[in-house]
């Protein structure tokens, strides 16, 4: 199965396309630019959503659902939203098809042309904030604290599975507030919600932070965001959650009025998430032996596969394995067993290694006898062996175990590709020879922010929260600097 | 709240478009012919889609996703589903936008327009047949199942909330087999699933049938479906499941080499429910009072209200309450208490009530000192006064039966609204004044069916299966027939 497989030291970006394919994750479709998401890899979304959505809820946030199209015109209503999302975009002219007249197939009917152009919702502040306006009338309908799952397009010239698709899947939150200080708590608090979601689901340690101006969502006042590493050295933003002050309320008409009887605009934050992070989880843990995955997202946790040479045999081992598995996922834990007769165990070995299932439990005729399994893990690769009389409790501690051993690993790796630059040439040989994040400072400037981009290609990911201060100079300009900021080059 | 809303006897139509505006369940939208679906029509779709969801997995099936858009050219490819579908869609031509050389907005970029149209799906066959293709090999790769919870657009031109909208929501489920039986009984099961769904949950009573071939599917050899009456007597069809035989794999070419070592065509089914089940659900149970809703799909099934005088008063009930709640949460049943200071209990009996929570719990003072609690259940509006000793017990008693009671009310509701007719007189006297589903002769012919719904707007909702055979006389033509058939007219 893994051959044809690029190691990552020969070929990183091939080390993921065929990664992605193989595992039966996802693949390209005949539409351009748009994945079909296979089942293995849906699955491992739907762990994502589940857990998110929990998140959301437990944090006061109910699911609505908002139309897939936005008139055109909604975009020109809000200055700098329309420079950032109304240009590459699947645009509905027509409503119409009808049999062509040679008859060779069928052709778009011109008399069923769209007196407006619909645009395929990009991001859908637009068509929520002009639905809002009839929602918020007093400051008792607030805050409003609504969120969407959906599916949005971008007509991304150059895409890559799960990180850059012209389609994809997402959840986009859009909330209503009284006051710019509730508006900035709840983009605050959403943005921990996803370092929570990243570190200790997805085992992916993030650096908080705010994107320079150049960075910022077109339409915020202040973008927050996540950046993880991945083992290339490139970063990858892992989410983002936008104060967005009282700019599309003013779009969009949209006021309150406030219980000193004033009528006021509506202060407001959007943030999401999306399939991107299918790319990010498995491009920060796996490995040349294929996918590995983070315990609390793998669909499948425990593996039990049989050796054996006959059906009685099998019979034997069966009554243990199910008695095993039955106790496993009645701590909650899911498990297959694999007793297909199809194939051989090193097949299998192989295929569950290679699809990232966290344990494997091997259960032959003479662990019987001793009453013991043979235990891998796929993280390290280790083998143990376990009693049966207990394994429960072991396994349990086992996928906590790796799933910490995966943040770890993760962080370290962090922390070691993590440097510090103070010349315009530590920079450019940092950049070039290791890759990673790089600390420079930098003189604020958007000018200096966009040649330092344009000669290096490496970006400032963000201005950490809670930044230490440090007089510096620019490694750009010299001009002097209050901080350092955390470049890279990115996804 | 409940002003200005007619009863179902003045106008069930505005009764109905009235109901989910003031229900907050759904709104129409700046896109024509789209709808928002509001938080609280929302969290019904959640637990919809939550128990759909486990019954596909518990029968096998996986989740995976397809993209939104389909090229033009594959609805060509089966002949009669282009008939079907290819004509009111929406149509993406082109790829981008810029500015107006004006400066007054945005336009379309003639020099972006696609090569080949893209068609935002109205159902996914093709996109997924195309896909498919690669996929299936083998005898071993096979059944495939796989759905799909996604968003469609059908250009309609009459649209009504819920029932039927520009987009919709729904899942689609796409499997293939090895043999004709094996897809058949796949096509069966789904249709049987989707009424456990309907009769369980939503209580609302189905037909289980196969629909004529004026009815049928585009490019489906037998369409399943299952048929609700709705209290206007008109009926609903709340879910479709399609035997496909080999059309969309010789359309696709799809095939597997068989056991045999034989290269066959793959057989085919799909199926699928929308959030047309919402209007369904609405229209069933409700009445002139606002929503009714029965306890399985209701998002919130009790709400606590307090009744006092002071805030003293209310920390005494609050004790209590908060007791009732945790007790009635730890059963698994959602409740909200609700201790508003900003709202009359008069208001908010209203409010629920309209919004058709199953059980009402009031507590006052007077019923504290009984050890008692008013029970106010929603579908029959009866109150009851009960013991707090044992009422966790007596809740979930009641929430069984008032779902069971929707059910036998919806059941009775339509075994009175079935009637038989047997002369072409008797039909259209009984559709005129009657309504409801008119069991009949029909001579099997589509010219026939096709008269019937012209001259009355009726159509055949179903061939029951198991019906029992019966010699007869079409109503229309008189030519001999073995079997009535249910006739109505429909949403």
């Amino acid at each position: 199965m893994a051959k044809d497989f690029p190691t990552r030291a020969e070929n990183y970006s091939q080390w993921y396309n065929d990664l992605v394919i193989k595992a039966d994750l996802a693949e390209t479709s005949a539409v351009r630019g748009c994945m079909v998401i296979k089942p293995s890899g849906y699955a491992i979304w739907e762990k994502m959503q589940s857990i998110l959505d929990k998140m959301f809820k437990d944090t006061g946030h109910s699911n609505a659902y908002f139309p897939l199209f936005i008139p055109k015109s909604f975009f020109s209503k809000e200055a700098s939203h329309v420079e950032g999302f109304a240009k590459e975009c699947a645009v509905v002219t027509h409503y119409r098809l009808k049999n062509s007249s040679d008859g060779k197939g069928i052709i778009v009917d011109e008399d069923a042309k769209l007196e407006e152009e619909l645009i395929v919702r990009p991001t859908s502040e637009t068509i929520i904030w002009d639905t809002y306006r009839n929602w918020i009338k007093s400051y008792r309908d607030l805050p409003l604290l609504i969120n969407q799952w959906a599916n949005v397009v971008r007509w991304e010239m150059r895409t890559r599975l799960f990180l850059r698709t012209t389609e994809f899947l997402w959840q986009e939150g859009h909330t209503a507030h009284a006051t710019r200080e509730e508006a900035i708590a709840e983009a605050e608090q959403m943005l921990s919600v996803y370092a929570d979601f990243a570190e200790n689901y997805m085992a992916v340690p993030v650096i908080r932070g705010i994107k320079s101006p150049n960075e910022r969502f077109a339409g915020a006042v202040e973008t927050y965001c996540i950046e993880a590493l991945m083992q290339d050295g490139k970063a990858l933003q892992a989410g983002t959650s936008h104060f967005l002050g009282e700019n599309f309320a003013k779009a969009f008409d949209v006021k309150f009025l406030s219980k000193e009887n004033k009528l006021e605009y509506v202060w407001a934050t959007s943030w999401g998430v999306s399939t991107r992070l299918m790319g990010a989880l498995i491009m920060a843990h796996s490995d040349d032996n294929g996918l590995v995955l983070p315990p609390k997202l793998a669909p499948t946790q425990v593996v039990i596969i049989p050796i054996y040479k006959n059906s009685d045999q099998l019979a034997v081992i069966s009554e243990t394995a199910v008695k095993i598995k039955n106790n496993l996922q009645a701590k909650g834990i899911s498990v297959k067993y694999d007793d297909r007769e199809t194939q051989k165990p090193g097949w299998k070995f192989n295929e569950y290694e290679f699809k990232g299932v966290p344990v494997r439990i091997v259960i032959g005729p003479r662990d019987l006898e001793n009453g013991t399994v043979e235990v891998a893990r796929r993280d390290t690769l280790e083998k143990s062996v376990y009693q049966i009389i207990d394994i429960e409790k072991k396994i349990v501690n086992l996928l906590d175990s790796i799933q910490d051993n995966l943040y770890q690993k993760a962080l370290a790796f962090r922390d070691e590709n993590t440097r510090k630059a103070d010349t315009w040439e530590e920079f450019n040989t940092l950049l070039d020879t290791k890759a990673g994040f790089v600390l420079a400072h930098w003189d604020g400037t958007p000018e200096t922010e966009q040649k330092i981009k344009d000669e290096t290609k490496a970006t400032i990911r963000c201005i950490p929260l809670n930044n230490t201060p440090e007089e510096g100079k620019c490694i750009y300009s010299g001009k002097p600097s209050k901080q350092r900021v955390v470049f890279a080059r990115a996804y």
